[in-house]
C-alpha cells in the first residue's frame, strides 16, 4: 500500500514539475521497480530525430518519379487465373489523341504512342508495397469534375476499362491496373472548395491529400475526423472510396457518419451532385453511402463534404506494458469507462511487433525498458488539458493499483506524443525489412481478437514454415491494431513470398474469421487481394444485391474491373 | 466589473452549496438584475408533477385502443390526386385465412371478414396527429423474422400492398395506409437479442421501443445513441427506417455512423442478414445504409445492431435567454469551442414557441422570469461531474461577460434537468392546442436558419392569413429545433386547416430552402407529406437512381406505395 501511495505521489509531482527536470527524474524512477509508472522524456523515448524514418513521405511529383520495384512480378503472372476481359477495347493512338485534346499535355502520361514514357507510367502501375503491378500504359490526370465526366463517358462509349487512383497508398491492390486499364489519377484535383467555420463543414476535391486537409483545418481550430499512417500521401477521395478507418474511429466515428456529401461521376459521365453540407437530410435513399467503400467500382468520387470536429486543445498519450492479452482487455474496459468522452485511441501491439521496430531501428530508445508481452498506446483528446490530465492520471493510477498494467510512460509534450506514436505507426513500414509481408486486416469480437495470432503461429509451426533460420520462409507472426475498434492487423513478415505459406494461411485465416462472424477486411477493403474471399464475410444474398447495384451504376463494367465485384 | 465578479462568485458558491438551500438562494438571486445568472430550482421551474402532461405515453395495448380521431378525413379525400394502384389485389377472405393460419389469432387484426373489428384497426390506420388516415382493414403482427418473410413473400406473390409500421409516431404520414394496404406491425417483435458490454454493441428486434432499449442499456452503463421526444412509443426499427436524428445527433452522430448492422426482409421474402456486430467491415458496398431512411419502401427492417456509447455520469443543462438570433449564433460558436467534447445538445426556441407552452400550461413555472426573443437549451454530458460543471460554468461566465446572453439558469439535479427539457420537448405537443399545425422540418445553413421563420411570417401576413382573431386561419409562426445540427422545426399552428394557408406556404417554403441548398426534410423523412417535393432537395439524377434501386429491391412496388418513391 505504501508502494502504491508512492506511485500516486510521483504522479502528482510529475504533473507539477517542469519538463526541464523530467530527464533526471525519469532516470531516478526507472530504478524503482518494474511496477513503477514512469514519465517519458526525450531521453527515455529518444530524440525526435531518431524517429524521422517512420514518417510517410509526401506524394512524389509524377514526372520525376522512377518506377519503383520495376523488377517485381506482374499481377497477371502472380494470379494466372485472371484473364483480360475481351469485352474491353485496347488503347489506340486515336484514343490517346482524344485524351490529349481534352486534357492537354499535363493531363496525359502516354506510353501507348510513346513507349519511352513507360517509366513514368510505372509508379501508377504498381502499389507502394510492390506487391501488385499492372500493364497500364496510359495515365489520365483530369483537372476538374467536368473533365472526369468527359473522360469516363468516352471510356464507357469506347469500352475502355478504368482504374481510379488517389494517393495509391492502398494495401489490397485496389488502385492499380491488372492489365491495360486506363489509370485516372486525381492528383491534379487538389482544391479545398469551402469551409464553414461555424458548422465545421469542409468541402474538398477528391485529390486533396489528407494531411493537407488536416493542416488547413488545424489553422482554423478544426480536425479532419480521420487519421492514418499514410496521411502524407493518401487522398481524401481515396479515403472515402476505401472507407478508411484509421487511428481515431473510436472517437470520431466512421466515414459513413461524418461524410455529409459526395460528388461522383458515373461511368456514363453523369455527375452525381450530392455534395450536401447539411448534417441532416432525410430525403430519400442515402446514395452517397454506396460510394463510401465502393473502391472505385461504381464511379469516381470527385468531391467530398465532411463534418469536422473541433480540434482538441489537449492531446495526451500513455504507453503501457502488460503481461497478457487478458490484461489488455481489462485495461480497455477501464479506459472506456474512465476516459469515456476523451478517449481517442486504444492501440494494441504485441511483443513481436515491437521487436521488429527495435530490429529495424536499433538506435531508437524504447519507451519502456523492461520486456512485456503486450503494449497499449492510449490517447486522449479533449478541450481542457488540466481536466484531461487529471482523468488520465486517475486512470493510470487505477490500472497500476489493480495490477492490470506492469509499466507505463506518459508523454510530456507534443514531441513525446509523436515519439510514442512512432512505436505504433512505425510497425507497418518496419515489417517489410526481411523481404515481404502477408497482411490481414481483420475485425474480430474483442475477447478472441488475439487468439488468431496464436493460432496462426501454431498453424505455420505445424507445417514447419516459421522459424529463425533462413530455411524458414516465415520469420514471425505479428499482431497489432486498433483494439478500440476490434480491428486486428495480422502480419506475417517473410523472407520470401512462398506459396506454401500462402496455402497455410488461406483459407485458414478466413475460415477462422467466418466462424466468429468477424470481417476479413476491417478497413483496407477487398481490392484484388481479397476478391475471392468476400463470401467469408458477406452472404450470397448480399453479394447478389451488390452485383445488381454494380450493374445499375456501371452496366458495362468498366470501373475498376478484376477487383472484388 | 464588480458585478461580473459577483456572478462568478455566486456560481462558485452555487456549485459548492447543497441542493437543500437552492430554493432560498434562487429567490434571492432573481432580485439581483435581469443580467444575473440564476440557478434553477424546483420552485423556479415548477415541481415535476406539473410537467407530466408533456411526457409521451407508452404504446397502448392494441386491442384495447379506441380509434383515435375517427372523425378525421381520409387521406384519399385530402389528396384526391392519389389513386389506388389497380395492380394491387384486393384483400379476400382467402388471404385472411392464409395469414390467420400463418400467424395465429394474436397475429391478425381482421376487419376484412369481421367488420366489427374496424375500430381495432383504426389506430393502425391513422397517425398520432390525426392528419393521415387510410382505409386499411387488416393488420398483421408477425412474431419473428421468419414470419415477416412469409408474410411479405405471400403479399408479393399475391400483389398485396404493404405498409410497415413501427411505433407509428412519424410526422409525415409514412407509416399508415392510404388505401387498403396491409399494415405489418412490428409490435410483437420486442426482444433484446444481445448486448456486448465490452464493445457496447446492442442487437435488438426492430419492434423494441427506444426507451426500453435505453433503459436496458442504462442498467449496464451504456446509452442508446439516439434520443427523441417520442422515445416512449417509437420503435428502434422505425428510427432506423426514418433515419431519426433527434436531440443528441450533435454528440453521438447520425445512425449512418452508429448502426453496425441491419436484418431486413425483402418483398420476395429474402432475409438479408447483415446484422454485423463489428465497428469495421469493409467488404463491399454497405447495403444496410440503404435501409437507413428508406421509410419502408425497400423492405422491412426486422433487427438492428448498433454501437452504444458509455452512459455519461454527469448531465448538465442550462437554459438561456437571448435578445436576438445573432446572439444565439454567437452562443453556439462559444459552446462548440468551449464545451467541445461534452456538448450534447444545443437547442433553439423562439419566443413564440415558449408563449405556446405557457398558454397550454399556464400553471407551469417558467425557467426564466423576463421576456426574451430567443431561448437556448444547452446540455453537456460527460464522465466527470466536477470537470463538466467547471467547463459549463466557465462558458456561462464567458457568455454573460461578453453580453451574448441576457439571462440563464442551470439545473441543479436530474429533476431540474428534466423540467428544463420539457420547455423544449413539450413544444411539439402544445402546438396543436388551437386545432392543427403545418409542420416543416428543415435543414438550413446556420447563418440564415431563423430568417425563414421571419420570411414565413411576412408571407402569411401579406396574404392576410395570420393574426389574433378567429377570422385568421393561422395564429403564429413558430421556430425551434436542433440548432447544433442546423435543423429548424418551422411550425404554423392554425385554427383550422385551410387551403389558402397551404398555398401560401407551399411551394414558398420549399423554394426558399432550395435556394439555400437546404433540406426539405432534415429528420422526419418524406412519407406522404413531402412526396411531391423531393425535387427541391434532390436532383433528377439522384431521384432516378433511387427509382432504379427501388426497382431492384421491390420490383412489384408493394412496399409502402403512394409514398415518396
Amino acid at each position: 500500500m505504501a508502494f502504491k501511495t508512492q506511485i500516486v505521489s510521483v504522479l502528482r509531482q510529475a504533473e507539477a514539475a517542469a519538463i526541464r527536470s523530467a530527464r533526471a527524474r525519469s532516470a531516478r524512477m526507472t530504478n524503482q521497480a518494474v511496477m513503477s509508472l514512469r514519465i517519458s522524456t526525450e531521453a527515455a523515448v529518444g530524440a525526435p530525430a531518431a524517429f524521422r524514418c517512420f514518417s510517410i513521405s509526401p506524394a512524389r511529383p509524377w514526372r520525376q518519379t522512377q518506377a519503383r520495384r520495376a523488377d517485381r512480378t506482374h499481377t497477371s503472372k502472380r494470379y494466372p487465373e485472371l484473364k483480360r476481359d475481351s469485352r474491353f477495347a485496347t488503347l489506340t493512338p486515336e484514343h490517346v489523341a482524344y485524351f490529349r485534346e481534352l486534357l492537354g499535355e499535363k493531363g496525359v502520361i502516354d506510353a501507348v504512342t510513346e513507349p519511352a514514357f513507360q517509366d513514368d507510367v510505372e509508379p501508377f502501375n504498381s502499389d507502394w508495397m510492390g506487391k501488385y503491378r499492372g500493364h497500364g500504359q496510359l495515365v489520365l490526370r483530369p483537372g476538374s469534375t467536368e473533365e472526369v465526366s468527359k473522360v469516363l463517358k468516352y471510356c464507357n462509349d469506347q469500352r475502355l476499362a478504368v482504374v481510379p487512383q488517389g494517393g495509391n497508398t492502398g494495401l489490397v491492390g485496389g488502385s492499380v491496373p491488372v492489365f491495360d486499364e486506363v489509370v485516372v489519377s486525381m492528383g491534379r484535383m487538389q482544391t479545398i472548395r469551402s469551409f464553414d467555420d461555424l458548422s465545421g463543414t469542409l468541402v474538398v476535391d477528391a485529390g486533396v491529400v489528407l494531411e493537407v486537409a488536416d493542416a488547413y483545418l488545424a489553422e482554423r481550430g478544426y480536425l479532419f475526423p480521420l487519421d492514418l499512417g499514410a496521411k502524407g500521401s493518401c487522398h481524401v477521395g481515396g479515403n472515402i472510396s476505401t472507407n478508411a478507418g484509421g487511428l481515431r474511429l473510436l472517437r470520431y466515428g466512421s466515414l459513413h457518419g461524418t461524410v455529409l456529401g459526395v460528388e461522383a461521376v458515373l461511368p456514363d459521365g453523369t455527375i452525381i451532385d450530392d455534395l450536401c453540407k447539411l448534417r441532416k437530410n432525410n430525403t430519400g435513399y442515402d446514395l452517397k453511402q454506396l460510394f463510401i467503400g465502393a473502391e472505385g467500382t461504381l464511379g469516381m468520387v470527385t468531391g467530398v463534404s465532411i463534418a469536422c470536429p473541433q480540434r482538441p486543445a489537449a492531446v495526451n498519450v500513455a504507453f503501457l506494458g502488460l503481461k497478457s492479452y487478458e490484461q489488455a482487455l481489462r485495461a480497455f474496459r477501464e479506459a472506456k469507462s474512465q476516459l469515456s468522452e476523451i478517449l481517442s485511441a486504444f492501440e494494441l501491439m504485441d511483443a513481436s511487433s515491437q521487436d521488429i521496430v527495435r530490429t529495424v531501428r536499433p538506435d531508437a530508445r524504447r519507451p519502456l525498458e523492461g520486456e512485456h508481452e503486450f503494449y497499449c498506446l492510449i490517447e486522449t483528446s479533449g478541450s481542457n488539458a488540466e481536466h484531461d490530465t487529471a482523468k488520465l492520471e486517475a486512470f493510470l493510477e487505477d490500472v497500476m493499483e489493480k495490477e492490470i498494467v506492469e509499466d507505463g510512460v506518459l508523454a510530456q509534450d507534443e514531441t513525446q506524443v509523436k515519439a510514442l506514436w512512432t512505436w505504433r505507426e512505425g510497425i507497418t513500414e518496419c515489417l517489410g525489412h526481411l523481404g515481404g509481408v502477408y497482411k490481414y486486416d481483420l475485425s474480430i469480437p474483442l475477447p478472441e481478437l488475439y487468439q488468431l495470432v496464436e493460432d496462426t503461429r501454431t498453424q505455420l509451426a505445424s507445417k514447419g514454415l516459421i522459424g529463425d533460420g533462413d530455411e524458414f520462409p516465415a520469420a514471425k507472426v505479428v499482431g497489432y491494431g486498433h483494439m478500440g475498434d476490434g480491428n486486428l492487423h495480422l502480419n506475417i513478415p517473410v523472407r520470401r513470398y512462398d506459396s506454401a505459406v500462402e496455402q497455410a494461411l488461406e483459407p485458414f485465416v478466413y475460415e477462422w474469421i467466418a466462424k466468429r462472424q468477424g470481417s476479413i477486411s476491417a478497413e483496407h477493403g477487398l481490392g484484388l487481394a481479397k476478391k475471392k474471399f468476400i463470401g467469408y464475410s458477406r452472404n450470397e444474398t448480399l453479394v447478389s444485391l451488390m452485383k445488381q447495384i454494380k450493374k445499375t451504376f456501371d452496366p458495362n463494367g468498366i470501373m475498376n474491373p478484376y477487383k472484388y465485384i
